[in-house]
């Protein structure tokens, strides 16, 4: 699904560690991060990259009806940027990412990613914030699942597995 | 206006600090983050992240006439990306912002940002570099601000104000 | 061709560095990024940053034909974002970059980056993976130039140099 590599930093008493992961052709972006994320026990964190796709799924909200529409292009793109954060919802990983991707005329469609598959190379940069407590719950308002700081039981929950 | 998280790192010899910045609903984006960085001092840094805004005005500095051409958009999109710079001028942090949006059909707009209202979330993370030098001054040629390193003079204020 | 600055972090036994870079009036940024790499002996790294130009060009690999598709935009530009990667190629950097640019009315276009030349300014965050060894190698299915990790020579060919 990926290969990765570990930054070298040098700095025994750090407790943040940084990956370089490079994505398999043909998986789906979001279920390989969340593997990988699993996998590394990576509950608070960062990622940003590059890539290529042949089809990308994106989630609008429309807050005037508070209801989602998604859709699917089904095309090679480049993505110009892939931007997200990696949070604790329910001791698992919980994914929020956007992406910018270019057509094949190079203008540029995006948006909240619900999934992508692959298609040449995803290189990623993951932050793994280990010891930082960031949770999620939904926001009353919006229904949208907001940034929970620190109530520590994402940390409790890594501690636990680690 | 905002809620934030430091990035745990366990390093007691790092100057540099990193934090999760989750801006409030309904504030605007530039000066939320302003305020952030005025409080915690954050006079070179840099800026990444995802969100979504209701309305957005860039700048476009047109290169023949050297006049800025303002636009708002007010519609409801995703940021799929913001990057953006802190640097300091007069004392003051000093912010370099450009964003990426999506809008309701999925195509892409962006540019320098001005400012921009949030309707959602706006999840950022914040890199301060507390003590480097990054001051900002007038390019004779083109009328831009750009970076100024090394005169010293921002650490001095920053460390006078510590 | 550029002025950067060191970002400090005081931590003496840190292997990694973080540059500012501000590429100077009217370079090419390809050009200009890849002669920071080779002065600073970077071959492993993330690059991360904004700007503007009056040309880019930018490569769309067509996965049907497995043909390369350039196409160059002269026009003053935005870049809202750009975001790539450093790796080591025959002891060289080899850049991996993308770009989204803004245009004069503000709708966005980008791709993989060939080349760019800056009107205004470009200013980037250039992270050096000093120790950690990340080549390149042509992948047979797509003919791409894929991460390969770990073989130590990229490793072994910087610290000859250094």
């Amino acid at each position: 699904m990926y290969k990765y590599k570990k930054v070298k930093n040098g700095n025994l008493a750090s407790w943040n560690d940084r990956y370089i992961l490079s994505l398999d052709n043909h998986v789906e972006i979001v279920e390989a991060l969340a593997d990988f994320c699993r996998k590394k026990n990576i509950l608070a964190g960062n990622v940003l990259g590059i890539g290529a796709v042949s089809e990308a799924t994106f989630r609008f909200l429309d807050p005037a009806t508070l209801k989602y529409v998604d859709k699917t292009f089904e095309e090679q793109m480049e993505i110009t940027n892939l931007t997200g954060n990696i949070s604790e919802k329910d001791g698992e990983p919980y994914l929020h990412i956007h992406l910018t991707c270019s057509r094949r005329d190079y203008t540029c469609i995006g948006g909240h990613l619900l999934k992508a598959r692959i298609n040449g190379a995803c290189e990623l940069l993951v932050d793994d914030f280990s010891m930082t407590d960031v949770g999620r719950k939904p926001d009353p308002e919006t229904g949208i699942n907001l940034y929970d700081f620190g109530d520590g039981m994402g940390l409790l929950s890594r501690l636990t597995k680690k």
